[in-house]
């Protein structure tokens, strides 16, 4: 199975790493002979038909902060040139989420599948702006879409939505998908007001680059739209979701909160309406997490709420998704 | 699809009515027409190969007891009768669970697996003490063998152990899996006495007419085995489990845990060895529940610690998940 990775930052570096690692037991447990034929970031690419050497593009990733510098001769081809031009069977999107066009992303995803390869993407961006239409563009090139990284990192929360609750109606559900602002509401919780929570945040790596994302509930709106096409069968897109961010809460809405067993918390909701924004939770309900850490209670018709909880991100995590994902679409791709 | 149905008390009678209410849109999503053919229970049994009809027998359950008047001329066909003898694809068995000889629902399992029917099972006792024989079982008879509703009731547990985290490895797992010790554990932390808050589950009925199943453990046993021979592949039973039950725990174990922002939970672990015994858990970690719930916290390689959480319990839940179970029979048994 031949891979060209869009994107070599945490994610793409990790996922590199966890194929390079299980490599013999992918084989052994599921028939899997993965091989990374492109790779490219930024600053520029990396192409070997008979499988890169996973070492040597971390090497060169590290030492030139690129994977130009992989071979002697650096590779020339554009990302959009690869993913047009080399022959591969699966496409994986890391690049970075972007909402106001989504690209390059969309561009990518959207080429491989007209070129006929499965596509594989942790990048919320192009499914934010546009999930209905490439779901579409899937089925009509025959292609497989796999998306577990993009909501819950690699908690498996759309398989768990999808798979584990088959057979079961799923009325509504509510969660915090956005690690970033829990970890900030959190520390406002513990008495720190909400810009030392802020710095203390960036400081730890925890904020977007465009702190926007986090603060003003993007990244959480964008997880809701891809729950509400895949899981609840809605068409929808980011302008669908009412959206207020964290700004605006400050320590007096916290204590009087607290004054009421609950915490406030950036919930995500798919009920009569989508709707992200700050809301008061009882902190016994098992949806009250704390920290970075992520959460969703989804409510079926005849199974009662069930709530899962992970961690939301993380390179190697969210690699393991890609690999889940990986591992779906050659036991799909192979069905056929 | 036939089905026979072995024991018809809250579950059995809730997934007969689920049937009923769901068939238009279970034959519509699944292409499943499930028909029950045999239905039996302590006092008697009611059979007809051209479907029986649901309200009819939940009539005579009420107005009598059990399914034996659900026709002018009663049915005297025994249950061991029934499952040596009637025509069917499925066998349901939603008999009590019973920790010595895991009996009748064993010998009806075993027998229906030996005539080439699919079984699906909420009762624990043959899984506890026979997991390992009647999984070989199943393989030689080649049918398949479900049992969702053993561990989380409705909440899907093992599924998504098994697929939701497919491509990983699990390393361990720490679960509260009884509702009920959690119940009056929870009540004892709100300052009850233990026999108050015994009382007070068994008022509501939440404790197993053998009280000991769930105060000593056996319940939160038998669902480790079960979890330990088909998440991580070992075969033990029940033998093999360590258990403390939770007789033992009185309101100063449990202020002291309190001290420490703890509390004490009856916890079913696998990590070296398989435990069930009552442990201080801290109150921010995501397995701390209250009241019934049951939650389990899985341990990955790759993707962290995830913790899923639901109601443990329930006739509509349970029989949600014997469902689920028949739709993935038959989306197995087409495939082949």
């Amino acid at each position: 199975m031949r891979i060209i990775l869009c994107g070599f930052g945490t994610v793409g570096q990790s996922f590199a790493k966890l194929l390079e690692s299980r490599s013999e037991d992918l084989y052994a447990r599921y028939g899997l002979k993965p091989r990374l034929v492109g790779v490219f970031d930024t600053g520029g690419s990396a192409i070997d038909s008979s499988g890169l050497n996973i070492s040597k593009l971390i090497d060169a990733k590290k030492n030139h902060n690129s994977v130009k510098k992989y071979s002697e001769t650096e590779n020339n081809t554009s990302g959009t040139e690869m993913v047009n031009e080399l022959e591969a069977e699966v496409l994986i999107e890391t690049t970075q989420s972007n909402y106001n066009d989504a690209e390059p992303g969309l561009t990518h995803i959207t080429n491989a599948m007209k070129r006929g390869m499965h596509v594989i993407s942790v990048n919320k961006g192009p499914l934010a702006l546009a999930f209905p239409s490439l779901m579409e563009l899937a089925n009509y090139n025959q292609v497989l879409f796999r998306f577990s990284g993009t909501v819950g990192g690699g908690t498996p929360i759309l398989d768990f939505a999808k798979n584990s609750l088959r057979g079961e109606r799923i009325v509504s559900f509510d969660g915090i998908l956005n690690g970033t602002t829990n970890y900030i509401l959190t520390n406002m919780a513990n008495g720190m007001s909400f810009d030392d929570a802020l710095g203390d945040a960036k400081q730890k790596g925890y904020v977007e680059a465009d702190e926007s994302l986090d603060l003003d509930g993007l990244d959480a709106a964008a997880k809701l739209v891809i729950l509400a096409n895949w899981i609840m069968g809605m068409k929808v897109t980011m302008p669908d979701i009412k959206r207020t961010g964290i700004r605006k809460i400050n320590n007096d809405d916290i204590k009087r909160a607290a004054g009421k067993n609950s915490a406030i918390k950036l919930i995500a909701s798919c009920d009569k309406e989508l709707v992200v924004e700050p809301k008061e939770i009882a902190t016994d309900d098992p949806l009250c997490v704390s920290g970075t850490l992520n959460a969703i209670s989804f409510t079926s018709e005849h199974s009662g709420t069930q709530t899962i909880i992970g961690r939301g991100a993380g390179g190697t995590e969210t690699a393991s998704s890609i690999l889940r994902d990986l591992i779906d679409i050659r036991n799909e791709s192979t069905k056929a």
